[in-house]
């Protein structure tokens, strides 16, 4: 058998002592899979004393976290710091530069600076795996750049926040504001403190940025990308999808059209019963089109310790069985600058809720401010009557220009009566 | 760029011609990924005129299609011939042992003789590829042996035949009885004209045997498995199961139970709602137990030109990039011999459909036969009354002993009243 693949890791939170579980308790398959061992060489994080229930004794301890990626016994650096800047993409960096591969869960650092990042790994030879930084236990990375690497991909389709499709699922069964399922998901640790990343799209569109690069073979842009959060949507939506068919879903979407991407992250309305509609709670899913492998699906756990550290380890015994695949599938040299979609000129059906004062002429209003922008209306619902006071109007619209509909909603958003910013959703029927 | 990687492909059935296909209409993207060229050099099959759709001109031919092994030029023979034994054992024999990778869809094939081709691959440090044997188009492969293989696999559960979830699919839709369902399957195409090996479940045994294998580090062993196709299911069945809040599922089932494996091939009962109880029509799925990931699933096309077609050239790409994983996930060297479990010592729930003469002291001898093997009835119900004609039975059971089960059953059947052999399934709440 070979020399043992020797591994320091960044960062010791939830994933980074998962990562340490799972090669201390696994370590006679891992041996057997990886046909040499993998040993732990070096680790640091904030504290050394704190108490994580594994014993770190035996690596050696280095104090700054940046220290780390020179540890010369290492054949690669594990990340696990988190954060497109500071700490975690000077250890990479300098990891990189120096020749050592690097095994990363951190989405935000490959989407702001995957280019440059895939660039210095290639110049020296060395891989930049980072499974574990989309849909956490979820091998899609290596079902993208690897096993579907067939295809010329039409789409990609992905539910990649489990805390917003938690809450989306409870809304759904309780019938409770958002509000209100958030601060119970945050008693129960199924948010942070600050949801802020979770809640208003960000972590999700960090993967799907990702995404959007292996599957087309551009530059990951994360500022090209549209993002919209869930915090916007009440139990009047989830209650109305319900009943036209629909589940609401935080939806990342990168799909060709007419050569060029169309990329963004916002909830959508997909069928109760389609790929996307039947995953529930934590779960995460990518979804592709292929030009011959056609739909397939993968979902599982999106996070938490077991599966996000079952990812880290993967790579790493990738790493130690010689896999080296280029960064987002292809050399950086073949990686286009994306041509992105105007997003005004793609065409979609809508839902859209309004809250408007219940009085003579407001339906007249709307329907007049949809004319002009030629959106057909495919159904209105207006249930609760309260003369004088706001009530809600839910519509589905009919195949519309997003340009028109973006005028539309302003137009309606300015009328006296209108009393909320209006929640307009893509339908996707997926 | 490399030196272009060269195949030779015996067997230009439809599998071969959707791999001519995807080379030629995806050559640029696939020479990207794959870091160099991927150039066809030889094919043989049957008939070298028969029109195929693909020209077939540039390409070296070989009459004799186990003579394609010898192809000089070749770093990887590409076998879709079929069958476990024949030309297609020989060209892969002969491939591997004169140092060849070979690529190959051909599921009987690794079943029967997996430990042989794999020390043979050993021997002469090339792999043996076969992504498209098991479930077409899901890498399913990969996400075992690789993906997730910081495991240890609890189970795995799978739909791994598409034509007999297409007709368990459509006698749920339409009501229909098997035969009538199948004879539309074969008249559409979607069934063989002789089906045996798909409704018997012989070819979804021969996929569980190789899952079976990666995920416990086993030697194939087709000859233990327990096997039983979908012919007994009638339209009562599906019409019981569905109003239980069930789905009948042809499903392989590999577990380990106290360190032993159970792997069971057979009809059965999964919640309707379930990760296989949403998979419908052709759609394969793979279900995976593991001890950090917890249940990822994988699911999509399980046949076909396209998908099939993607995944031989995903192994391909594979190959070209540098990829060599051990045949079964470890080397041959520490694959165990399996310890089976003795299933007549497993537990499980149970449906039991029985057509008996409806007359006074049937369901007491029933019921008295199934106390005397310690089982509980959960539920029962007989909706037709005819006096002295067969009508059918159906019970649940509580947890039971299989070898009890199997007692009452053969008890039941010796009963003058049962005029059909009863249809026996586990319910596996997944």
């Amino acid at each position: 058998m070979s020399e043992p693949f020797r591994i320091a890791i960044a960062g010791l939170g939830t994933v980074g002592v998962g990562v340490i579980k799972i090669l201390t308790e696994n370590k006679d398959v891992i041996t057997q899979r990886a046909g040499r061992e993998i040993e732990i060489v070096a680790v640091s994080a904030r504290s050394k004393d704190k108490d994580r229930g594994v014993n770190i004794d035996g690596y050696e301890w280095f104090d700054n976290t940046a220290d780390i990626s020179a540890c010369e016994s290492a054949d690669a650096i594990v990340e696990l710091v988190g954060g497109s800047e500071g700490v975690a993409a000077d250890v990479v960096r300098a990891a990189l530069s120096g020749g050592k591969h690097v095994v990363t869960a951190n989405k935000a650092l490959v989407a702001h600076h995957g280019s440059e990042l895939a660039q210095t790994a290639e110049d020296n030879n060395v891989s930049l795996m980072y499974e574990a930084a989309v849909a956490g236990g979820i091998p899609v990375i290596k079902m993208m750049r690897e096993g579907l690497a067939a295809n010329n991909y039409n789409a990609v389709y992905g539910i990649l926040n489990g805390t917003c499709n938690y809450i989306l699922t409870v809304m759904r069964e309780t019938g409770a504001d958002f509000g209100d399922v958030l601060k119970d998901a945050q008693e129960f640790g199924y948010a942070e403190a600050d949801p802020t990343f979770d809640i208003e799209g960000i972590d999700a569109a960090h993967k799907l940025c990702i995404l959007t690069s292996i599957a087309f073979g551009v530059k990951p842009d994360f500022d090209a990308m549209k993002i919209k959060g869930i915090t916007q949507i009440n139990a009047t939506d989830i209650a109305y999808a319900t009943e036209f068919g629909y589940r609401i879903k935080l939806l990342g979407i990168a799909r060709k059209i007419d050569g060029k991407i169309m990329q963004v992250l916002e909830p959508c309305l997909v069928p109760i019963n389609s790929p996307m509609g039947i995953v529930e709670d934590v779960y995460n899913a990518v979804y592709v089109e292929g030009d011959f492998v056609e739909t397939p699906l993968i979902t599982g756990k999106g996070a938490g310790e077991g599966p996000t550290a079952s990812s880290v380890v993967a790579d790493i015994i990738d790493l130690a069985r010689g896999l080296n695949i280029p960064t987002f599938g292809v050399p950086v040299s073949a990686l286009q600058d994306a041509q992105w979609i105007d997003l005004g000129e793609t065409q979609a059906r809508y839902y859209l809720r309004l809250e408007v004062v219940d009085q003579p002429g407001v339906i007249a209003d709307i329907s007049a401010i949809l004319k002009e922008q030629d959106i057909s209306i495919e159904g209105m619902v207006q249930r609760s009557r309260d003369p004088g006071q706001p009530v809600p109007i839910v519509l589905t619209l009919h195949d519309a220009r997003h340009a028109n509909m973006a005028n539309a909603v302003e137009q309606i958003e300015a009328l006296d009566a209108c009393k909320e910013k209006p929640c307009l959703m893509r339908i996707e029927e997926l």
